[in-house]
């Protein structure tokens, strides 16, 4: 082990020498387990962290960010920089960039932390056996959380953040194309770690073992006690399919909402403004709109939509309901599948609850789905029969949130069915354990 | 789709014919796929029935296992035979064999799920928000649950039981072993559900394709929610290895006690003769002892555990501590390795219960582990630094066990740490969906 841990050394050191990714395929195994091994040690002492202690090193972290401000945006210029020498679009542009704005986002995002209960020691339930044995079944952190995310460094802070609140060491693998960036603020996290007394190891970042340390990372069990992919559908099926960690998946939403045959007009326009414009690029926005077809609503709506810059993708009866000077084009199957996280919106007219819900459970991603109706019974009955993470009644999609249902942060949005599903909270980055205390019981 | 359904049909009826495995590995995908589509459509009936309904259909399969008794026993010979034949060791085939009393023993473990609460339905958390929207977190069905196990036919209706109660539908793969008695088990099964009106695909047998089967099972996301496999080592890490669906971890228990240097002598020798005697193939049983150097209780356990035929397996330092007329082999790394689950017990004499965590730490499965002491801090301590799914103080580790926990039913003792760690009951089987409800809410 030891041998391992200098060896790892020596490649880390050449490799910040170089600024470039420098270790070899055999060396990235053994590197990447090792990096895995101080995160199992320093994660105990996470553990045992209370919460004031949590709270101090989150405090700190912030302010340590605003003070070396001008070492990340130097660092993150020399990110940008190259991305636009490789072309790169400028939305990943924009995701990729940190301003002194965005920072002090980051910074009042470790404050909220700071802010919140510790999910750490609750009990989740106990009672004392009729042999006197007192049990109960108790919050605890994972242990050794990792993430494997694209090109957006302010993730970097953020998962660090939640991983160290919820008592977790964590092991971080960023896009790339944000190297400069991620290794600034990790240099950063870790420093401010060692000044609060807690081990520096706590937040290790594997970017420079490239592909191959993502694949290490991915197959590492005993290692890492959760891996969570945050990023695109590409990203997510990638370390879905091939890690043998236990993963959560999270993020993709082809969100529907049905406007039934009874719904409100007004509502049905407001809701659906609501889901599409309000923030488009994100998984609960509406990405498929059904109309029952005795409903009268999809004028207006189309209408308040196309206003608002919104491209319909629609079925033939939506297309003959559209009303004069606003137009749609034809949907096909690609429709229905998409997640377009952008300014467009597939229609499709159905003649029943029965058929809406057929369509859904056909296209669906499993994330959240909206009714907006006065039917008692089609309400219950789409309540019952979804199979999504979340489903909403006469509200908008963008519900979906951690923020907005009360879980203070959020870790993603889950759509397994597994541990977590729906917004994740800090609850869901711990395990628990069951504690028996007793006088000397044996079993009959 | 109706093209690959009548293949299957077809496949199927040729494999009852021949009573072999028949399908070749082209078709195998296509008809367990088949097969994990029809549970998914079949799930939806079962999630939508109430309490009553479930329990009727437990108490009906019941009564007709106990009808069909004659039946099952003459499928069961037919696997003994073979197994006979085959030179299968004497304890396989005692866990292969059915007997009169033991499926009195299944229908018993029926009437008692019949008994215990509905896991669905459980309102987890609720609210409502500044907004005015309604929110609450609702236990729902996972929908469909697999199983990997080994030739228990026990497991088949077990497993199918506990899936129908909280609401899944199942899709069991059982060893071939027990592939005669497994197929009469999932037809009498099937039929029963058709009797009380539940749509028989909510239990399915994938046993005629084979190892092949299994594989196209362990790779079907989208069509199984989570996996269990049950079994021993090997067959456990083939499928948490091997599988793309979630998999929960089960069984695999090195469980330790650390015998602090204040710890009662009688309630050493109750604690141990109880851990290790009374049932000593499960996993909840003891495999390692380590004592405190300073602890006396040594010769005294070492003499109880040998008057009950226990073989100790020991270091040098608690050699030389053992009484006259007890022996001890010596223990090497294989010892400290290795989950008996027979009357062998690895000892090990310790300076500190850092060096006992220290150990424990290295060894253990993450099963189970616990100390016997009067020193509070010392179970303070190990309390919170043991990471095990239960951590026992002063009591028998054949508690950490769903029936002693006051679970009602155990689906299993899982040792991973997502969504279910240590035992799991009912409520395990299901997942969680938010309902959100408004009058036209939207984000600002």
């Amino acid at each position: 082990m030891t041998d391992t841990v200098a060896h790892h050394e020596t490649a880390h050191a050449a490799a910040q020498e170089a600024e470039l990714p420098a270790a070899q395929p055999a060396d990235v195994e053994a590197a990447v387990l090792a990096v895995g091994d101080r995160a199992r040690a320093a994660s105990r002492a996470v553990a045992r962290a209370n919460r004031a202690w949590k709270d101090r090193a989150l405090l700190a972290i912030g302010a340590a960010l605003k003070e070396h401000e001008a070492r990340i945006l130097a660092a993150n210029e020399k990110d940008l920089e190259s991305g636009r020498q490789n072309g790169t679009s400028k939305a990943l542009l924009d995701r990729l960039a940190l301003t002194p704005a965005r920072i002090d986002g980051l910074v009042a995002a470790l404050e909220n932390l700071a802010g919140l209960p510790d999910p750490v020691g609750t009990v989740v339930r106990g009672q004392t056996l009729p042999n006197g044995l007192r049990m109960r079944q108790v919050n605890v952190p994972m242990g050794v959380v990792a993430a494997i995310y694209e090109a957006r460094p302010n993730v970097t802070v953020d998962i660090a953040g939640l991983a160290l609140k919820s008592g977790n060491a964590v092991i971080l693998r960023g896009g790339s194309a944000a190297a400069h960036t991620n290794r600034e603020l990790v240099a950063i996290l870790r420093d401010t770690l060692v000044d609060v007394g807690l081990p520096a190891d706590a937040v290790q970042t594997i970017d420079e073992y490239g592909r191959a340390g993502a694949e290490v990372l991915m197959k590492a069990r005993g290692r890492v006690d959760v891996l969570i992919p945050r990023g695109g559908r590409e990203l997510i099926q990638n370390v879905v399919l091939n890690s043998t960690v236990p993963v959560i998946e999270t993020g993709e939403g082809n969100v529907h909402i049905f406007v039934d045959e009874s719904a409100d007009e007004d509502m049905a326009v407001e809701i659906l403004l609501n889901a599409k414009t309000q923030r488009p690029s994100v998984c609960n926005t509406v990405e498929t709109l059904l109309v029952h077809s005795k409903s009268t609503v999809l004028p207006a709506v189309a209408r308040a939509l196309a206003e608002r810059g919104v491209r319909l993708h629609v079925d033939g009866r939506s297309m003959a309901a559209l009303p004069e000077g606003v137009g749609g084009v034809a949907a096909t199957d690609y429709d229905w599948a998409t997640e377009y996280m952008d300014l467009d919106l597939a229609v499709a007219t159905v003649d029943s609850l029965d058929e809406a819900l057929e369509h859904i459970r056909r296209w669906s991603t499993g994330h959240t789905e909206a009714i907006i109706t006065n039917d008692l019974r089609n309400a219950e009955r789409f309540i019952a029969e979804i199979d999504s993470a979340a489903v909403i009644v006469n509200a908008s999609t963008r519900f979906t949130d951690g923020g907005e249902l009360g879980l203070g942060a959020e870790v993603g949005i889950s759509t397994q069915k597994l541990h977590a599903r729906g917004p994740m909270g800090l609850t869901e980055l711990t395990t628990t354990k069951w504690i028996v205390q007793g006088e000397g019981q044996v079993r009959g």
